[in-house]
């Protein structure tokens, strides 16, 4: 049983109140939703240079700056800073947490409103189930309640291209450029099972109590640390995975502190790839609330932008006048190349202005947060074209 | 918590005792070892027609028979019997339960020997650490005990494979023909990843107690359950997966019984492929000993036939006189043909007598344990060749 990081609960995030909250896809009114944010760079006088970046499954908002909990660098510090490919000395950075989140956001560790309680429980697993255009409707009422409108660009990979998709289907007037990397117009029937059983995995755990795991002081830190470390694999290739590890055993018999997994070595020496995984699992448990884990995986499980028109997308974006880049990356198989290819031939066939590039690369999934600068190069050019053909320069 | 199946552990096998034992690669000497197995046709008078088949790792020795627990055909009924590819009316078929295994071949679960109790205590976690090499070594003195010396062919897929390819490296002068389908000579990281993963998630699993679960009179059902969910993804293709299920909803919304799972459905809707995972978490527990996944799964990752020369295969096969029929399906991403491949090249230096069939098919992994004509015309194939060769016709 690991106790929970007060931190986690109690720490207070840079956010904004929609008093009014929203009417979600299932028709049930959250009110009041909290959206915690950050911004980085100057908003021009025109508000013309709005960039939005939209985070993926287990991101926040915390993208070009130290983390608060884990004190590492923004997780695309590489991409967005001073001079980077998003040039905050020429763009406004925004980033939200999404609607479901843990970092500020109204989620399911939430308060629940209106119990008449002292101090209320939390949602827990009765926070209603939302969906990608849930939490793009959210994001458009912030930047309303900020004051902007139009958008210059939004960015994301993963289930943050999702949301780049969803904001251009849904807002397509108030995006003049859409960046979606290593992601697909729908989820796969592979990614629902994988989401499945990390899901699984954490209702396994007795600690999760039925998702009212606060009434026990615990947290499900064993089930969310194995989903977590199935998860990673498919954020991995198989290259990478055999290049960074291979078969190598560690010199440490002992191996790492395992935090809520077993203690290694229950059956023999440990293999560097194990020790890794184990580290992955443990330190995630202690940034990440579960029942968010579990309502977020759902809301990408739904996503299927076609649904209403048989898988085409077409309809869904004719006329657009959003210019598309599509990114993905060819040793990429949980969001493969050939959905990013049906997406780009869809914008084409909806007459879009669309570019796609498959970047080579050995990193997988999860090339999109490493070092690629075929990546960088693809992202710093996209955004100057369209800045000339906004009139940002 | 699930109770155990009485009839589980208590069901007699047909099996033979080593009463000397086993010196396993760990050091340890494990005496006795009891072997389960299956025999199917007629052992001929010269013993020159025996076709040794292995299983994977959550098969048995049950291969052409109606499964004495699950009431279903035997897991290769289609390719063995009389006039299959496997012909029972011509060869005399051997099945054996791997050592570590829980079919009646010793293993975790077996009571452990000289205790000096009255109901001596299962193995469980103390059970030695075994290897693929082990496994074959106790099935060569199994033979011999049979009073069979050669083998006209060893077969088998997936682990069995991995049998197989030790079966040809340990004892050339005994095996006639191998035929390894969807294998590899040595076990990827990312194979070795997902293994851990399932054992973490039995591991997280209150039930499993340390491994002493019989203790409580449960078994670690539900990580079990996840275990077997996660595996099972990985045995199936993208392409399989989406032809199967697709994005589509049960319309029974209440889904199967959940067994050991948590109930369905906790968020929204339930997708087709999750309730077919469910089924296969659920309905694996019934038959499988958790400890007996962790041993197995330790042997595989083990498992590096080249590992005494820097991963070169020739030197282990130089002068063979086996002829090889090496198998692999085309989008089978557990054990690649790139793995296959390497394999199929490194016979060929060491100048083997090696045919390579990379086999098309949407099924994954799986393909080998479905319909496949391919795989069933190469088989028939290859052994009538080989029995040609070998003088049996």
């Amino acid at each position: 049983m690991t106790q929970p990081d007060g931190d986690t609960l109690t720490m207070e995030h840079q956010h904004l109140v929609l008093d009014d909250g929203l009417v979600l896809e299932c028709g049930v009114t959250l009110a009041p939703v909290q959206i915690a944010y950050r911004t980085y760079g100057t908003l021009s006088p025109t508000r013309d240079n709005v960039v939005l970046i939209c985070h993926a499954l287990t991101g926040d908002q915390y993208v070009a700056e130290t983390h608060p909990l884990t004190g590492k660098p923004g997780w695309w510090s590489r991409l967005v800073g001073p001079g980077r490919p998003v040039d905050t000395d020429r763009y406004y950075v925004v980033c939200m947490n999404v609607l479901g989140g843990c970092m500020g956001t109204t989620g399911p560790s939430t308060p629940r409103p209106a119990s008449g309680q002292a101090s209320p429980e939390p949602w827990g697993t009765d926070f209603p189930p939302i969906t990608i255009a849930d939490m793009v409707h959210a994001q458009a009422r912030a930047l309303d309640a900020m004051g902007i409108g139009r958008l210059f660009a939004v960015i994301g990979g993963s289930m943050g291209g999702m949301l780049v998709l969803q904001w251009a289907a849904s807002y397509p007037e108030r995006v003049f450029a859409a960046l979606p990397i290593a992601t697909s117009p729908f989820h796969s029937a592979q990614n629902i099972a994988f989401n499945e059983v990390s899901r699984q995995a954490i209702f396994a755990d007795p600690d999760w109590n039925g998702g009212r795991y606060w009434a026990r002081g615990a947290i499900p830190a064993r089930g969310l640390a194995v989903a977590r470390m199935m998860a990673h694999i498919t954020y991995l290739s198989e290259d990478a995975l055999t290049r960074k590890f291979g078969r190598r055993v560690r010199q440490d018999p002992v191996g790492p502190a395992a935090g809520p997994l077993a203690p290694a070595p229950l059956f023999g020496e440990m293999f560097e790839v194990e020790s890794y995984l184990r580290h992955q699992g443990s330190s995630f448990v202690r940034r990440f609330d579960a029942n968010s884990y579990l309502t977020i995986t759902r809301a990408m499980d739904y996503f299927d932008l076609g649904a209403e028109h048989d898988g085409d997308l077409a309809p869904v974006f004719a006329g657009t006048p959003t210019r598309f880049c599509v990114v993905s990356f060819s040793s990429d198989w949980l969001f493969p190349t050939s959905q990013a290819r049906f997406l780009a031939r869809a914008l084409n066939s909806a007459a879009a202005n669309v570019s796609f590039v498959e970047i080579d690369s050995d990193k997988g999934h999860d090339a999109f947060l490493l070092d690629e600068p075929d990546l960088d190069r693809t992202v710093r050019g996209f955004l100057s074209g369209a800045a000339e053909h906004a009139g940002l320069i």
